[in-house]
């Protein structure tokens, strides 16, 4: 049994983990950058240490203070969270070899699955289909061209170690091919410090869907069912949803088909631990595997409602050598849960950040309304940090109750001080296409453009 | 269809009315005093309408400023929350002869069930034990001592129209009882204008068990089970609790019984909307009628986390004319839910009410957390009215879950410039006897009393 954790993150993830720990009874250490000395983090833990200066390559990414940390508080694990170390297997290396505990995936399954063109083998090895491309890394324009002619327009051009839409173009042309080729390298490289890209087709008006795992380290892999995350502005998801109203609507067969084929490639990478694998899914119901995230995500709330299983305190069951306690049959869904990101950006500024004090802030609650955030009336969110403030989840019956819930709690969501995308939700939320649940990853493009339109609209 | 709703009340529950209209698609009206003007359920609501200055008695308790506003606005229905007018039948009879819905029961049903001693004379024909006791009203002392020496001590005297602990004396000899009935008269009239008291056999360590009753127009009733509400400190409740402790460690064939119990008594009032029959059980399971509240309670959410259903929402289609859409059999009881009372108080000054400004304010939040609070930075608790901030509801598959989540979530209210109850309730969570959930009504006297001598100790 853990006594005691070290959290290597902020914001509501390392608030979300000390929850988890304090309702199992481990204490917890924070650790915090000179920027997050007043964060709720840091208040709720029971203990903290400062390592380092705000830009994250001066803290929060620093291995060795955070090993320094973790040995001085003599904790018997570290939960990196999402972001940051999460999905380096080289810090989960250090820690086990200080005889820390790393709760995520081992060293081992976290390379197989770092690299995307070892994971994309991995993927066709369990009989999953992959969306036709390149074999692995793209080293040239010429060999762009070749793969593109023989996959054909339009084509997708992505960092193997990207995320979040960096270091990824669309081409439809050879023309935009060799310009996208060698801008999304170029991103890559800064981004990541790996300038590798792969070429894949390019699906039109694709659903984003991933599935929830988790195994332990007897081999036991399960599924907790699918997320619908096509809300995506530029690559970042806005709302997610359990069950994905795609599958529910037209293609229920897949939820088990897609279940199996995550759980079939976790066991192929032997992974342990929570993970996400992500599918790109056509209007026709064809599915492709796109990735496999190795790390607790942001969107794992809808899952833990739908479930009733606490995801974070299964990691750290998990992590300390506890065997799963479901088998897939166990797992049983119920009702529906929506998630509303809530930043501090400006909607009517092209989403610019907009970090400083929150003035008034009333938090939304009630009936199947759920809270996961550090924010409150007097804290000054850093400019450094993603502009996270925090996340709403709603449950309900059926997808309609989650929505209404969702739209009252959007509602009376107040927030001064600083901008942010609370009423771009509740626009979302409005929205007859996203009520009806027919939407693709394109929705908030067009959702834009149309609201643009209307403004033009009411100006003339 | 309701398309607009007064909501006569403030605070919580008011917040509470306006968002189960909210996700009703129904349009809301708040009602408020000078001192109220900056509450959250004014900011909430589509429309406020200021009654009068902030003595109740000058606003929330004027029926003739309630229904000029309630014309004003022009609304289908009210609804009168707890406290207040919520149980005052020439209320719901105004407002029924304004052709404006009272959304609670009728007031025939409401009359029945008002008088204390009416009712137990119903609840003797539904076949329910109640307390050995006086017939109805005790006149005069001579009267009291006859009953005291038929049913022996300890005897305990009543207000008829009591509530909430005053009016309320419990005598153990006749000396004690003389005393006492004049001094529950003189409180009963002062609180609720009508002196007249009843007198029952006091129950010793008795626990305060009531079950949740639904009924519609067509003389459908359900109970939703029972809310153990033993924790109370001078007859306030201070923690309740789903399922109760002691019908499922001892007792379970009790649920069904006294449920059975309490629908026959609302089918003899011909009761309809929400109401919960409040009932004593004393250790070795006998269990007594106590008396019907004809109104939604406080404590409400609990239910609605283990059935599922929400109870508020319930009464408003109730009261549009809607059956009921549960039958008795569709009624599922999962998890444990717990809910504490966060007030404003001194727990260190024998609970004196501190109203004032919230200056730091953190709700607590994540998975199993509910809110239900009109509570921020920045507020104003007035001293006018009660000292609630809010209820802070955990819900978990067990009790142990929802014990170690309240635990979690009281550690993380953070609230200063006003005093709380917040580490009072982590005592009671800490208690050995209430983990085990071993306790009755005179839970908190002897805790209170244990901390006392621990404190003399400590000073020694």
């Amino acid at each position: 049994m853990f006594e005691k954790v070290l959290v290597a993150n902020r914001g509501e993830i390392a608030v979300r983990i000390i929850r988890a720990c304090k309702e199992l009874n481990i204490r917890t250490v924070a650790v915090y950058s000179d920027q997050d000395a007043n964060s709720m983090h840091v208040q709720l833990a029971d203990e903290a240490i400062c390592i380092g200066k705000a830009p994250s390559n001066e803290s929060y990414l620093r291995i060795d203070r955070l090993i320094s940390a973790a040995e001085i508080a003599d904790v018997d694990a570290i939960h990196p969270g999402y972001g940051f170390l999460s999905e380096n297997a080289h810090f989960a290396d250090v820690c086990e070899s200080c005889n820390i505990r790393f709760i995520g995936p081992s060293s081992r399954a976290m390379n197989a699955m770092e690299d995307k063109a070892v994971s994309r083998s991995l993927a066709k090895k369990a009989g999953v289909p992959i969306p036709p491309g390149s074999e692995g890394i793209v080293e040239n324009e010429q060999e762009a061209l070749v793969v593109a002619k023989r996959i054909g327009y339009p084509v997708m051009i992505k960092a193997v170690a990207g995320g979040g839409g960096r270091g990824m173009r669309v081409a439809h042309n050879d023309i935009s091919l060799v310009k996208g080729y060698h801008t999304a390298r170029t991103e890559a490289e800064k981004a990541f410090g790996n300038s590798g890209v792969y070429i894949e087709k390019f699906i039109e008006n694709p659903h984003h869907i991933e599935f929830q795992i988790l195994g332990d380290n007897k081999g036991h892999i399960i599924h907790l069912g699918e997320r619908d995350c096509s809300i995506q502005r530029r690559n970042q998801k806005v709302v997610e949803e359990t069950p994905s109203p795609l599958i529910e609507g037209k293609f229920r067969k897949l939820r088990d088909k897609m279940g199996k084929a995550a759980v079939k490639i976790a066991e192929l990478a032997h992974y342990t631990n929570a993970g996400t694998v992500e599918f790109i899914v056509d209007n026709n119901g064809n599915y492709y595997f796109l990735e496999m995230n190795k790390r607790i995500q942001v969107e794992h709330p809808i899952t833990e409602e739908v479930t009733g299983i606490d995801l974070v305190r299964y990691q750290i069951m998990i992590a300390m050598g506890e065997p799963l306690r479901h088998s897939q049959s166990d797992i049983q869904f119920k009702g529906h849960a929506i998630e509303c990101r809530i930043n501090a950006e400006d909607p009517f500024d092209e989403f610019r950040p907009c970090p400083g004090r929150i003035e008034m802030y009333y938090s939304p609650g009630g009936r199947g309304v759920r809270v996961d955030s550090h924010a409150y009336a007097g804290y000054t969110i850093p400019p450094t940090y993603d502009s996270m403030i925090g996340k709403l989840i709603t449950y309900g019956k059926d997808r309609r109750e989650a929505m209404d819930k969702m739209s009252r709690a959007l509602g009376e969501y107040m927030i001064t001080g600083v901008k942010t995308t609370i009423s771009f939700q509740q626009a979302i939320l409005q929205d007859p296409n996203f009520r009806r649940g027919v939407y693709s990853t394109n929705f908030i493009e067009q959702l834009l453009s149309g609201a643009r339109r209307e403004l033009i609209e009411e100006k003339a």
